[in-house]
């Protein structure tokens, strides 16, 4: 008998990375993220602030802000999102925003118009390095995920993320989610 | 070399099917829809007449009527939609409305409060006869079906419909669509 791998899912819905920068420039001079509750990834959270976002044929408020603060302010939406935002942006993996469009993002004390940033988050699974030794898992490398909901699917192309600071989990947008019929703390199978 | 069983890709945004009545009421006195353009199922069009639906949290306006009317009234929308709307509608087969919410419908001339009628589609291929000759298929199969598009998945539990009255077409909504990152007129790969 062989043990299926299972893994925990995890989905993201819109949210934003911020710049200690843009955090000044949106809340006050001296302001701070605060922690609203911790996520799956070691120091990573939902902060307490949120912020609008604007595009040209629609907004969305009260828009997570997710910290620490990063060396780039990114926007992470479903393709949903961003048909209702009017813009196009790319599905990527975090942190490649080169060629990417922007958006207006309002906090409550000030604004700030992104030249780029906005990306639609490509499927991943973060491995702590043991898991990706146990299973013979490779970063970068390209995997194949079963979901077993009420709208069962098998997800191809699913980037391997491997890192001794990452907890095990499989992170998928919101279309991903409802196509497939789970929410967060569901399971996935790892198909290899 | 076996041919692949390639099918087309109809996305579905969210609409609404009227019975005669409800027309009516919608949009006043001897009122009837008019055609904007036809779908890929023979004799089905979208129609020029929109209406907005209104749920608890939320609403969204111009929502396509597709015709002809029907024996009931009935609303398709993505998961996305419904948590937009603040409603949880099963995941149904068409004209499968039974235990369902309902919403508010308004037109130009009128208000239908429907009390159910409000699904989220499931996904299904629509085969001719011939199609379903051809590949072996038989009416209420679950089938399997392959996207290659930017985010490549395989569907699962996929309905197969057979009718002399159908033309092939694999229908799924725009949550699906999305997290496929195909869109309407792209081709899928049936492997059953």
């Amino acid at each position: 008998m062989i043990a299926l791998m299972l893994i925990p899912i995890g989905v993201s819905a819109r949210h934003i990375h911020l710049t200690a920068e843009h955090v000044e420039q949106l809340f006050g001079k001296g302001a701070e993220l605060t922690v609203f509750k911790p996520l799956s990834q070691p120091g990573q959270y939902a902060a307490n602030e949120t912020v609008a976002i604007v595009g040209p044929k629609g907004r969305f408020d009260k828009v997570r802000i997710l910290g620490p603060v990063r060396p780039n302010t990114q926007i992470e939406v479903s393709r949903t999102d961003a048909f209702a935002l009017g813009i196009q942006p790319p599905v990527r993996e975090s942190g490649n925003i080169a060629d990417t469009p922007g958006l207006r993002v309002i906090g409550p004390k000030g604004e700030v118009e992104l030249d780029k940033g906005v990306i639609v988050p490509a499927r991943h699974i973060h491995f702590h390095t043991s898991d990706a030794e146990r299973w013979d898992i490779q970063d970068k490398q390209l995997l194949r995920v079963k979901v077993s909901g009420e709208r069962p699917l098998v997800f191809e192309d699913v980037i391997a993320r491997v890192s001794d600071q990452f907890t095990l989990d499989f992170h998928i947008d919101t279309d991903e989610g409802n196509a497939a019929g789970v929410r967060t703390g569901d399971q996935a199978e790892l198909l290899k």
